[in-house]
């Protein structure tokens, strides 16, 4: 059936403002942010109510028209771009105008909310109820919690509060047919047959269409600190971090690591002085919910002890936001190198040193034209391992993708660890998944995927790798 | 084929000492601890590795024997008891052998053990080690963590550590056709492709058979503080309870909720006097990691500010341990009532008050001989809202089983909660299922059953309702 056809009956079923056909329009919902990935659709359809989602999935499912579903359009691994494998033949189906706080439970601690909503508003929402919702990471001002909910996103502060996963309770979906699935009540405790909702969780749409969720709350922090040490290798700062594990439990809400290399590039770029001077940098917080504790004191004694003496602790706000500043503004200042090969990885804790220590090796000797910079949340054992190409700033680093990443994941898989920790499979990682999955487990995946989604709709080409 | 054939060829692929056929040994075991559910079997498996649990599957997959899998045997809802449907003609598969520690890692904070490690050996590793594994519950002294996984086990802490799913990083387990899935690594992130073992957390045995675990573990809590709390109503429980959560965040790892009936039951069992006179009583804990902190000043200071002031504070391990001995006496008690329509439900916390006064409401009006025995986990909204009969100390009280039932779950549902909190389904539930999972639900788990389990040999007439 032409597509046009496919407009007409979208138009009965959808208001006009729910459908987007305009080139310019929708130009940017075809791309990622890093301009790595170009789809193309005959329309993106942004639907006001649940139920214009259901009526979508129906129409697409019987129309056998691909549906890649899209939140904030902040992802680094391609799942929110259509596959090339489906050029012009679907629809991006944006979970933007869903974007409401259906409600708060501050008895349970509990916020139901929906799936466009971004997640900067959700953290606005805690704290206007005074509660606190802890999932942080640099998009956070335009990512969805849709997505982050559909990618089991991480960042700054798991090593404390757990990923995604861990902070929600329930989850609407809509599945490929069309049916609802609704379970948003704030139970702590439920064992009531096996929980479908965690296999929406982490499946970046290829099963359902998340459009709304139950989330955790938190007692708010009250009291703060953030420091900087300077250390002279990753195994004291593997140290450090098993010292402060211990002595200050879930007050340890962040511990970020940060190369020279990373450092240097983004004071340069914020016009920052560099705290420190060292080979690695800890960023660390420390967080309380009663108001005026001395946590100085302590982290002091902790230093001492392990003799991590190269310290700034922020004294005012500013110098917090100095801190910071320089830890997030890492991404932005990568620009000014160009186009780069990341990776988005983890391995445990106690591997973390060796694993860098080898792939830099590697890297020096097959690859000496490449410069790596390095940063990532240590407290959970997630890297961001970023490789440029000198001399190469544009899209032409690609060329270098498949080997680097070869030699990389290769390193990732002899420590034991995963090639996606936070940014999920996508389209630029299922070709890699039978390396860390065992082929029983992806034939499971399969059958998951056939029985719930039989026309393959849901964002075909991403997590899966294609079948044997 | 006859057993007798079986034996013969289950003593070719497993040692002598794996095999149980004599009657008074294999007893035990196919009884649970309330004598509620009787299970008939040729024999008892036990094996001793890991390649033995794949032999086993293997063959009895082969031979469509249905395989109970029983842990510690401590389970309420008789999921690991042989079902009448199979009288016979199965084997139980007890995983007690599978007890070692495999893995110690201080640096990412995990214990990987075998599944029929007792709990309380899994806590003892732990402490062995300066750190904490928070799981605790009635039973831990013989309860396996197997079963504590595939119950999806809650206990006293979860208000500060969460359930079971929350503790654990990674499993390793045996699917029906013998073949071993791994995945015991480290790794506090990691999203590559749907999370297969989510779906086995809390499946009760009848998707696959979980022989290892990798298991999150904390800082041990140096400074503890244990109080208790009378109040008037559990309006006043709830509002001290989110005041506390709000104040002292993670610090507050238990927050029980016991009713006077069951005060005085356990107060002359265990022949200790009653903290305090009221109508509800709070038994809370908060617990630090650092030594030395004072706790007592600012409980004091928001219990003063809710009036709440009906309070004992422990001041001496000995004090401490008089408060919780009247909390864990509370089952044993309850044994000279004789039997009891037992429930373990979840309400919103927000609901718990009304929810309680509807059902003694009706419970009076319509069962006026029964007498409530009523406690639970407040911090989370799971009760114990156990039923007796006056005179019927027997089993013959479960000729009022259904109708109670009917009772206590419709109240249930109606206030958003569900009917199976930290026990699991079993078979004393599967028929309510289909009231808290919606049909799409409940079609998915038996594709997901059948796709895992084809000959359905896995813990036949456990968690799923009969297919429609």
């Amino acid at each position: 059936m032409p597509t046009a056809t496919h407009l007409t009956r979208l138009r009965q079923i959808l208001t006009p403002s729910e459908i987007l056909t305009d080139n310019e329009l929708i130009a940017p919902f075809c791309t990622d942010q890093r301009n790595r990935y170009l789809g193309q659709v005959f329309a993106v359809l942004q639907p006001h109510t649940v139920s214009s989602v259901q009526n979508i999935l129906r129409y697409c499912q019987q129309q056998h028209i691909p549906v890649t579903p899209q939140g904030g359009n902040t992802g680094l691994c391609g799942g929110a771009t259509p596959h090339a494998s489906i050029a012009g033949k679907g629809i991006i189906l944006s979970l933007s105008k869903l974007n409401r706080v259906r409600q708060l439970n501050l008895a349970d601690n509990t916020i139901t909310v929906e799936a466009g909503m971004i997640l900067a508003d959700v953290q606005a929402a805690a704290r206007d109820a005074n509660r606190y919702f802890p999932l942080s990471l640099a998009s956070e001002g335009s990512c969805q919690i849709g997505g982050n909910i559909a990618c089991n996103a991480g960042g700054l502060n798991v090593v404390r509060y757990g990923t995604m996963r861990d902070l929600v309770l329930g989850l609407e979906y809509v599945l490929a047919d069309g049916e609802l699935v609704s379970h948003l009540y704030p139970l702590h405790k439920n064992t009531s047959g096996y929980e479908m909702y965690q296999q929406i969780i982490g499946s970046e749409g290829t099963l359902a269409i998340i459009t709304a969720a139950t989330l955790k709350l938190f007692a708010p922090p009250q009291s703060v600190l953030t420091a900087w040490v300077g250390v002279e290798n990753i195994h004291a700062a593997t140290s450090l971090l098993s010292a402060l594990k211990n002595h200050f439990a879930e007050r340890l809400s962040s511990y970020e690591l940060i190369s020279q290399a990373a450092l240097s590039l983004s004071a340069s770029y914020s016009q920052l002085r560099e705290p420190t001077s060292a080979n690695w940098h800890i960023l660390l917080e420390l967080s309380d919910s009663l108001p005026a504790q001395d946590l100085t004191d302590p982290l002091i004694s902790v230093l001492e002890q392990g003799n991590w003496l190269n310290t700034v602790v922020a004294q005012s706000e500013n110098e917090r936001q100095h801190l910071w500043t320089l830890r997030e503004n890492i991404s932005a200042a990568q620009h000014n190198l160009g186009a780069s090969i990341k990776h988005d990885i983890v391995v445990p804790i106690e591997h973390v040193a060796e694993f860098v220590e080898n792939c830099q090796q590697q890297l020096a000797s097959t690859f000496p034209q490449t410069k790596t910079i390095l940063f990532g949340h240590l407290g959970d054992g997630s890297l961001h391992y970023n490789v440029f190409i000198a001399d190469i700033q544009s899209n032409d680093v690609y060329h270098y993708e498949d080997s680097i990443n070869q030699l990389i994941y290769e390193q990732v898989l002899s420590h034991h660890g995963s090639i996606a920790a936070e940014h999920g499979i996508g389209q630029l990682k299922n070709q890699w998944l039978p390396r860390v999955r065992s082929s029983a487990e992806i034939k499971w995946m399969w059958a998951q995927k056939q029985y719930l989604d039989p026309q393959g709709i849901l964002n075909p080409g991403k997590v899966l790798p294609p079948q044997a």
